[in-house]
């Protein structure tokens, strides 16, 4: 299925001279949706998978998703505050100022195979972040998977030896 | 299996004297997740649904997963400003002050039977203001259901005549 199809051009957004990929179209269509799914199992491959770590909240819809279908454990990475437990911090930067993300500190085990899964790779300061987050804990990055890649960004230079998968490349 | 086990206490979260119920372990646990996905859908039953829409961003947590396992599209809920094509607004009371959920316009067809998603029912404002955005567009409210029922804050009351099925009880 050409999943380009179900991806929505938004003019303008979140502000002026942005164009923003809209997925909620594909999320919408059961089908679109298991399809994406597939093809996101597919870019994973044959490898062992302990957890799916997603970025907040577009990351989460498949995330989840990818999580069931690997038999893994599932490890929300959020913005600060959100997160209950004892946590470790990860800043980055934005084009005005700085951000950050944090995940908690006993979501990963040492040595465990992690798959970390966003919507879109853009600049790729947040991926860069939450794998700084998995590393710190001792997980080993098996693969950074995305939805959507925005190539002129280049954002992959950012995520310099850890391995990089997108299923749609813009 | 006994999902409150995987269910962890966090006391004074977000704020002074509340007592959070934080899932993060139920999640990590990879067939925790699966059983509480089983426990869930049977909590729907042989309910046809045309869409699962759930409440940023817990709720998206088993809302895509429930949506794949019905054959339902997915719909997320999410604070103003998030989503990027036209929306409707709806505003909801906090303890101080009042915040809004908004819905993309185009994500619910009129008629289309709806299962709406969260992770906890508290005092249920944000469910309530969910349920109106799904009827403001003609759909079908089959069922709020929750991961989690904090049942002392009588949630329930303020969704009035919709069907709440809750999976955990405290």
């Amino acid at each position: 299925m050409d999943l380009s199809k179900f991806i929505r051009n938004i003019e303008h957004f979140p502000k002026d001279g942005v164009h923003f990929k809209d997925i909620t179209p594909l999320l919408a269509d059961s089908a679109a949706m298991a399809d994406g799914l597939t093809q996101l199992m597919a870019l994973v491959g044959d490898e062992k998978i302990d957890k799916v770590a997603a970025i907040e909240s577009r990351g989460f819809f498949f995330g989840t998703l990818l999580a069931q279908n690997l038999n893994a454990g599932f490890v929300p990475i959020r913005k600060p505050g959100k997160l209950p437990y004892k946590t470790l911090k990860e800043p980055y930067q934005l084009e005005y100022g700085i951000d950050a993300l944090e995940i908690h500190e006993d979501a990963i085990l040492k040595g465990e195979r992690v798959l970390l899964h966003d919507d879109v790779l853009a600049t790729g300061g947040t991926m860069k972040a939450a794998c700084k987050l998995i590393e710190s804990l001792g997980g080993e990055i098996v693969q950074c998977n995305f939805l959507l890649e925005l190539e002129f960004l280049n954002g992959i230079q950012k995520l310099k030896n850890r391995p990089v998968k997108s299923l749609l490349k813009y």
